[in-house]
């Protein structure tokens, strides 16, 4: 695969990355944007969303922490994504959890061709209605599970979907993926999922024409950084600080040659 | 007392969170809240915050950077929590520094049952009606000053008071404790304040029938994260880093051993 | 120069920092605050702001991520620190990227007496109606066109123009002072200008009456801790981290010493 070559094209065409996103982590993504090579913005008002969609290489809608405008926000970016050809990446965080929640990822779904759902097993079951299948809003399932919720998913919603775990599968509904990088460190940091999507829009925006690859090659990208940040750690806190310079130190060559992926 | 087994119980049981909080300090209290074993979620859209909060282990509300919407928000959630028997605590950021901030606070206080009252000495003396004794908005008093006024707000509120600084100081109106615990470096970092608060809601969680040792505990975690990060760190940035380290690596035997709590 | 001096008067008296900025960068300008000395408090309610900004040593407004309230609000406290002959710093982040952008700053800039102007060359050129010498949004141009755009802000918009970039450029129209502190990898994290327009804060708060050199030598010690900070770092997170610790750690002789300001 290109994977490498994809990230040498990231640093130098440098996309602009557009994220509607929540309070929590807009800091992080933003800086994860920057360390992979590309750029962040962030932009909400309904006055200018439209303007920064239809400029950007990418747009990543992030459910985080909804309110009523940023809604708006989002299905207007969406549509004016939509309308200039930019590649669309939806994180559905904490779908299910609340009715505004899922109705608003659905709202998305519905009125935005989202070209990645980017998500862990239970948000994209829940989506693809699958509920019944996940225990709990917190629990992954087995690695032929969110093989099987990805491809689902795809299926139902008409996406890319890629599901994260301690496995990661991305479908397009025909050929699934399996990438097998990352660390468990990973999992003790919040907004580490809003940053896997936020990788997933930096090199979808290099690689819209195969939007399932390409979606896969950021979270390699990631789980690769993720296992450099975690040599030396301490724990969250250092490793947090570790992963923006793993992935700024990243190589494409590292990156070809640690980057596992594979049919599921 | 019981706080190692407390935190082993938060690492079991992992109590959900909601917080209501300030823009400045939400990633820093998601990362403190899941590197004491806990699970956090931020939501402030008046449309799910009864739905969140009714299905918390506690819920955190933090008058840090208010607007119109978010205080509408804070009231039904803490209602919300009020008739589903979820803790509420109340970090009245910046009290006595707008009417705004002492009127919201005010409200809150009025119109919600609040477990803990945590803040410093100057607003928990503003909201006790103490504020002659208080020079300042920053200064705090001598110890035997924030043992005061803690009484005096458990009393006069009705609450928990849990007033933080040098020396902490948690009352029931009946019995105070002190919390010796603590690094003069938490001082040096945005947020540690609110980080102690979203730690007291953690421990509430699992205690909520004895809400002043509750409190109590979480000070005494956070302030023994406090020492442990501090070893090694080169100034605020790296201590900051360190602190999600330590409260990681934080085990029930090292708090029990190291927990500074004693009758004031 | 007296620029150890004034970061010895800045942590004597510890000038309140007000900041209505955007999400993304919130707790780093805070921290930033506190590691050099100062105060920080975020308000951005238009029930509170025209109180809390009366009150302030400085006013920093930030446009990074707008909507129609915070506009509101930032005008409101802008007017309220005129009155109170309070000093407001604005940071134009993305004006000329979309509409709103240019006519929020624009707005402001009609409205407020602003005392200083920090931004980038392509957004200060774009205010000074310079467009035309600017490639692109991020392209920052020779050392020359720096100086000139700063000149030329000063004069067009009658404040003092802090232009950023690998030497940055304070002009008040007649004297223009160059400052040559930095280091690369302060490129590479989010939120680096809006640091140094906090930082501009902080120092203009201390010396209201020399705009152009408060200006600068806030420039001047973010800078001076910017190559402390590098020393070691490991890539932008560890570098982020560290440059708290620089900051927190510089002495007034350090930045007498290592502070690289003359007339450009």
């Amino acid at each position: 695969m290109r994977t490498g070559a994809d990230l040498a094209t990231i640093r130098e065409r440098k996309p602009l990355v557009h994220q509607i996103t929540n309070y929590v982590v807009m800091n992080e993504t933003a800086n994860a944007t920057l360390a992979i090579g590309a750029l962040p913005v962030m932009a909400h008002a309904v006055e200018e969303v439209e303007e920064m969609a239809s400029a950007a290489g990418a747009l990543v809608l992030n459910i985080g922490t909804l309110s009523r405008h940023w809604i708006e926000a989002m299905l207007l970016a969406g549509k004016a994504a939509n309308a200039a050809r930019v590649p669309v990446v939806l994180d559905p965080v904490g779908v299910g959890a609340t009715r505004l929640r899922t109705d608003t990822a659905r709202r998305i779904l519905d009125e935005v061709d989202v070209a990645v759902l980017r998500g862990n097993a239970a948000e994209v079951a829940a989506l693809a209605g699958l509920e019944s299948e996940i225990r709990g809003v917190e629990a992954v399932g087995a690695e032929g599970e969110g093989s099987q919720i990805a491809r689902a998913a795809a299926r139902g919603l008409g996406v890319v979907a890629s599901v994260t775990g301690p496995v990661d599968h991305v479908s397009d509904g025909n050929r699934t993926l399996a990438v097998t990088n990352g660390d468990p460190l990973l999992a003790t940091i919040t907004g580490s999922g809003c940053m896997s999507s936020t990788l997933t829009g930096c090199f979808v925006a290099v690689r819209p024409e195969s939007l399932a690859e390409a979606a896969a090659f950021g979270l390699a990208a990631f789980g690769v950084a993720g296992e450099d940040a975690a040599r030396g750690a301490e724990g969250p806190g250092t490793f947090h600080a570790r992963l923006y310079d793993a992935l700024y130190a990243l190589t494409p060559e590292a990156l070809d040659g640690r980057a596992n992926i594979g049919d599921a």
